[in-house]
């Protein structure tokens, strides 16, 4: 008897059901037309008519497993969707990938090279016969420094490590690299991060960020009119956090938009 | 000079800004007319006019040392939040307070109490003049038994921990306690778990789970006929994840619903 | 039949065997002669003999549950373990609690207080007829300040929070709150954090980061230098790492030592 | 002026000091002859004389970024730490690589392949002179079936997902693949665990832990006694932790042992 497929009764259409917390290799396509190795955490679902009482989890794996072998990008993961409303014989499907991607950094003075980790997220929904909606997601670390501090005090400002969680989605067709995003990202906070900095390079860093004071404020608000500006926006969710020297919390600040074309 | 109340130009109103991952000790108020002391981590904004340079971060941290103290429920984070308007000269306040909270099981055969953890949160807005918006979040943890494995098996079927994550917004002035709320959840898994249980009460959960098969799906459509129901229930949703103990990985499923009354 | 005391003829007397992850309310003993409550995270465990097939997991839970009840501290604790001992028939008995502790501190100018909270873990372990041995765990938060940034710099200085991870031993019978322990640990970064400063406090911490920079290197030296001097101290070790405002890692250094009397 | 070759007075030399939670990409050699692409988190530090105020943390990055580019093993951790020794003019490195290594699985009657996630860490330290000290952890998921709960009841027996973190030491020039000891330590759990069940393997699996019924007692004591035969074993730790699907805690044993040859 196949149990999945017994008549169920209560009427209720599941939204998303399949699996979560699966973890494999996978390939992301780069900027420079290779592809990347990295550790994807996956949660793959497809709505499942009120008729039937189970899905068929096994299918999800095999699914991923066959697409971790190939290097996959924005059309790829819509390709990845088809694929998995065809083989689970459902209408919609829906694929959230988290992973850690490298991108490499040139310290600003010596210009040595080093890879920089960015935690990104590919979100993406399909329904048959639509439109792919994707929503690409970074989080980028940057340095702010507090610009009441520096105003009030002789000398120094506290500073710390923020990041920056985005999500954007644009118009069907526009893609843009995480090479490319992180880059104009990163350089709204008081100062870039870097993993390789030579004492050229810290003097440079240290400098930057005090001639550049910012509050949390200040970061978001020029995150939202560079992102307002992206070549298709549609959408996007902004958040920054600072780790704050000074205290034992965080000063956030969030912003959502719809954007009119 | 202060920096904060000083003009800026950029034309943007900011949706949400204030401190994140403060941690507190919390007085949550108990069904039996008494409280809880609990460990919260919040996080607590306000919007910011376009003219505001910036915030003023230490009134958040004076109102949640100040509310600390005092037992709190669905009203007092009402007040909490028209205080956080006042003091920060704002529109709309938002708060978000994670805990975990401790109800008292009794075990199914031997009747030997003891305490259960249930990861609650309570996410609540307001605007001036406006009725607070209250969303009551509680993840309860079950015991989870294949139907399919069951039926194909000659013997035994694998069973799991799983968990429900739960969020619910009912009709203003409505509220449930999360001592009502966590037992009619757990009701819904093939058995509930306990942290104590004699040698009586683990051969009745070991049966009840065997007799009471479930995939993730049942236990989520039980969870939807359930909540629709709920006095007063507006929007509600609903996660379930089963750890699964024959995989590395989670079997998933989520519904999200506005109830229309 | 009675699985746990049937034999076992595998030979092999078990070291630690009990329940963790158990999370329950505890009581703990303040310096001011009252207690605070805090959410303890558990893991209790004891050795078993090689003759016995199992341990009986649900008196672990029966033990942690009473001794959640009453007010604990260091002697309570090793009650506690000869309570586990008697009640297992066990020779040692070991126990791990981490909890959130909350500390007053006061505002460095405007003298306004508010709760700062530590990361706190008691270890310990007691067999039949000996000392009970006792290691306090804390971790606590701080501000640094990068002695080559300032140096290079022509203004400014990279500066971050950084935690220090301490853990001490003391002789028989000796024994430190953890709010003087809290106090003389934090006084060894460039600058103590607070939950709460007002401009005046802000322009004050930023000042003293300035003045008093320090490298990891130098934080764990001069704890080193404190904790040798430590009333009864015996054994300690010391972990500091500072999240870096310019990288996205942590400069790291640590440091064990038996210390002889 | 070079602030970390500045004198320092203070007469501690420290232990271990150098940067944590740097995450790379990095090859590891693989059974096969091939080599797996990672994400790595690492630690790597070195001993800092007493006459030296702080160590050059930029160097160690440099280190981590040449040899993230090279498959490594066993003798090339040794290799990068002779290098970080040469490099920091240290007498002593020790390094911390973390990372999730797959292994392929074939499921156990329709015998179709998937990757299993396994969390492993090289652990090594090396003083100039000497030999390389290497410890290999890793934790490998299992089911667990409890034989009190499958002796008392009419029907069934509560399972669950178990993981053993094993970590050990063998004789210098002694290595054993990752591949082959995740086989051989996963066989001691009630069942393995795999990505990928047909409705013919989830029979095999249910019937397999149904008959095989372990408490983490068993389990551990049959790691133990595997273990103690392993090529070249010097020392190891385990342990076992049933994440229990009956209760919101886990079951947990552990043993450490020194192997007399």
């Amino acid at each position: 008897k196949d149990v999945q497929n017994s008549c169920d009764e209560r009427g209720i259409a599941i939204q998303k059901v399949g699996v979560s917390d699966v973890h494999l290799p996978f390939l992301i396509k780069t900027k420079s037309g290779s592809f990347q190795s990295v550790l994807a955490k996956i949660k793959l679902t497809v709505d499942l008519p009120q008729e039937f009482k189970g899905t068929h989890m096994s299918r999800f794996i095999e699914i991923l497993s066959d697409w971790s072998q190939k290097p996959v990008s924005y059309r790829e993961i819509g390709n990845m969707l088809t694929d998995t409303i065809v083989r689970l014989h459902a209408k919609r499907a829906h694929i959230d990938i988290h992973f850690k991607y490298f991108v490499e950094k040139e310290a600003p003075v010596s210009g040595l090279k080093s890879m920089l980790d960015y935690d990104c997220t590919f979100s993406a929904s399909l329904a048959r016969g639509e439109q792919l909606d994707f929503v690409l997601g970074i989080i980028v670390p940057f340095t702010s420094l507090c610009p009441c501090s520096k105003e009030i005090s002789q000398y120094g400002a506290h500073n710390q490590r923020g990041i920056m969680r985005v999500k954007i989605k644009q118009v069907h067709g526009k893609f843009i690299w995480i090479e490319d995003l992180a880059k104009m990202l990163e350089e709204r906070g008081s100062c870039q991060v870097y993993p390789l900095l030579k004492r050229e390079d810290e003097k440079y860093v240290t400098e930057k960020a005090y001639e550049n004071p910012k509050f949390v404020e200040d970061v978001l608000r020029d995150l939202v009119l560079m992102l307002r500006k992206l070549d298709g926006i549609q959408w996007f969710e902004v958040e920054c956090e600072n780790y704050e020297s000074i205290h034992n919390h965080s000063a956030y600040a969030t912003h959502i938009e719809n954007v009119d074309k």
